[in-house]
């Protein structure tokens, strides 16, 4: 149903994108892909309040409060278009929808607060999944100290929840999509490309010892919610998003948002030891995987090139530290056109889709 | 689908109780009512953080940020749940939607701010309705001043449209549905039970110059913000919800969150001159609209009975400017038992259902 995305690809609980991302848009033809419709249904969205750091167009709104900035952010899932029921147990469920709309928090350098929770609930889900579903949301909130403020129950068709989150954090201090500037390096927090390949095990039915951490991936991302407050205190980062739709498309809202391009060197990119074994039984190009797999909800960051030297103080204090590995694997550059990822011997990777698309077959 | 709702009240476009109204539950049968599973679901809620001023329960959660209060209110409306497509042009149903969620913040007396919008799309809606329900939720936005912060868009089988609304209001001001005390006057702005005589003629294919109003207040009702604020800025309202499920229903919910009981004057509801006219053209019975009946999106709310003086001050002053009628419908009682409707000869009215039950069939 996706226009491009290989099959392994094509059914899958993923996060949306939270904010809107604006690109060029053509009306005149008959089908638009989702972030060609967000461009022209938020085209007519202002920001003009004086408390209104940010609007739509990034992981979260910011909403200026006095001592802090609240960070606002939301996101439907939807069953069969975001996630099959049948690879989860409704308490992992619940978790991982949780999980992923913190994300969005972590993606800002924010601290989760408080979610709402809307439920659409299909006859026959049936009320006892429907409580491991809530426990499940509420074993992730526990974890981070989150509360439920609101949200209703209703009859649907498929199984959806729309969660919405309410973060915080100093004022002016959230870190944007929109701030990396030519030559600021670019960065990545652990590995990416596993979820993606654990959710192509669960659909080919690929049980092994290899593939246990990876599927494990797929169900239950840990969103990077203390690396990302670590990035924000630390003030060098000047651009940050969380990759849920994969590194290429997510690094290209980032690059575009902050009107520059990109240069990745796929190379560098760290991988599972198991990665290439596991990508070969699957039949997976381990590129694909790597560069437009999602869901693995890391982190990738530009840091202010011209104070890389205090950044790399900074990995090495963190480095003393058990925890998340950050890895250089690129560099923002001021072609904007200029979008591409590198082997070792300096070719171009390509790639069949560098991202989602929620709308699949969806048309005028 | 509705257990007990009459037939004419059965499909509807009707906004969910925003926030988790907690009443008794019986886990052990194999069915529940919304407000049952609601309960289930959210029982395991806390409140503790001292930025939280209210949780689950009302019509908005509420947020303490230093100079103000934050109320934040969230709702799903689903095509064939909540409304029917036939019944509207997307830019009528936008801004229906928005005005529906928009009157949460005036049940508190808050003024709306923001808004977030996820929809999920069926093929074949289109990208022309699409823009035309977005130009609908825009004009209602621009009518209080309000913006766009977030929201996504994917793919599904019904139309649904969760939206999100963050409203302010001075710090400890807004009114809970958990104020009214025993004694305390119970007050209804405007009338209610068109909106339900609307959808009954809208599905009984009745348009008439009689029920062309009424089919307009359901079409687009409207949120009744300013009433909503002047009734807190005189700081002698003790509670209010606004009627969105149907009177007896919601007074029902305030009174629960209150702890007492009320005694309503059905006789002296306001009705427009053509009420009876038209329920009995529609075979509908005009107790059962006018108690039963939601969608009309007006206030009730109760008054400090020891104040009721300065209250009929208020009233007086207010009654030299044009405006929304406000009518002094019964009284909060002691006795928690007591839920009941009067006949002007002191007699009770039955009516068969209270309000609606979004969950419909949905079964264990």
């Amino acid at each position: 149903k996706k226009d491009s995305a290989p099959q392994a690809l094509s059914t899958f609980f993923l996060r949306l994108d939270v904010a809107f991302v604006i690109i060029s848009c053509h009306v005149s033809r008959a089908t638009m892909n989702e972030f060609e419709l967000i461009e022209l249904l938020t085209k007519e969205a202002t920001s003009t309040s004086r408390d209104l750091s940010l609007g739509v167009g990034d992981d979260c709104a910011i909403i200026r409060c006095g001592e802090r900035d609240l960070l606002i952010t939301t996101d439907t899932l939807i069953e069969g278009i975001h996630f099959k029921l049948s690879f989860f147990d409704p308490h992992t469920l619940g978790q991982r929808m949780l999980n992923a709309n913190i994300s969005d928090i972590a993606a800002m350098g924010g601290t989760p607060r408080f979610f709402t929770v809307c439920v659409g609930l299909p006859s026959g889900f049936g009320i006892r999944r429907c409580r491991e579903l809530y426990d499940g949301l509420y074993t992730a909130a526990k974890l981070f100290d989150m509360e439920l403020i609101g949200g209703d129950t209703s009859a649907s068709n498929q199984l959806m929840v729309t969660i919405a989150v309410v973060g915080e954090c100093k004022p002016d201090t959230a870190i944007r999509r929109s701030g990396a500037r030519p030559d600021d390096p670019l960065f990545l927090t652990g590995r990416v490309g596993e979820a993606a390949l654990g959710l192509a095990s669960l659909e080919q039915n690929l049980a092994t010892p290899q593939t246990a951490s990876f599927i494990e991936r797929y169900r239950l991302p840990q969103p990077r919610v203390a690396v990302g407050q670590a990035l924000l205190q630390c003030g060098l980062v000047t651009s940050m998003i969380d990759i849920s739709d994969g590194l290429l498309a997510d690094v290209g809202h980032l690059a575009s948002l902050s009107n520059t391009g990109y240069e990745i060197l796929a190379a560098v990119i760290p991988r599972h030891k198991d990665f290439e074994l596991v990508a070969s039984r699957l039949g997976f190009d381990p590129w694909q995987a790597l560069l437009a797999g999602g869901d693995d909800y890391e982190l990738a960051f530009t840091v202010d090139h011209h104070r890389l030297d205090a950044f790399e103080e900074f990995l090495a204090r963190r480095a003393s530290e058990p925890g998340l590995s950050i890895t250089r694997i690129g560099t923002m550059v001021g072609n904007k056109e200029c979008q591409r990822a590198l082997r070792g011997d300096g070719s171009v990777v390509f790639v069949s889709s560098q991202g989602y698309d929620h709308l699949g077959d969806w048309r005028e």
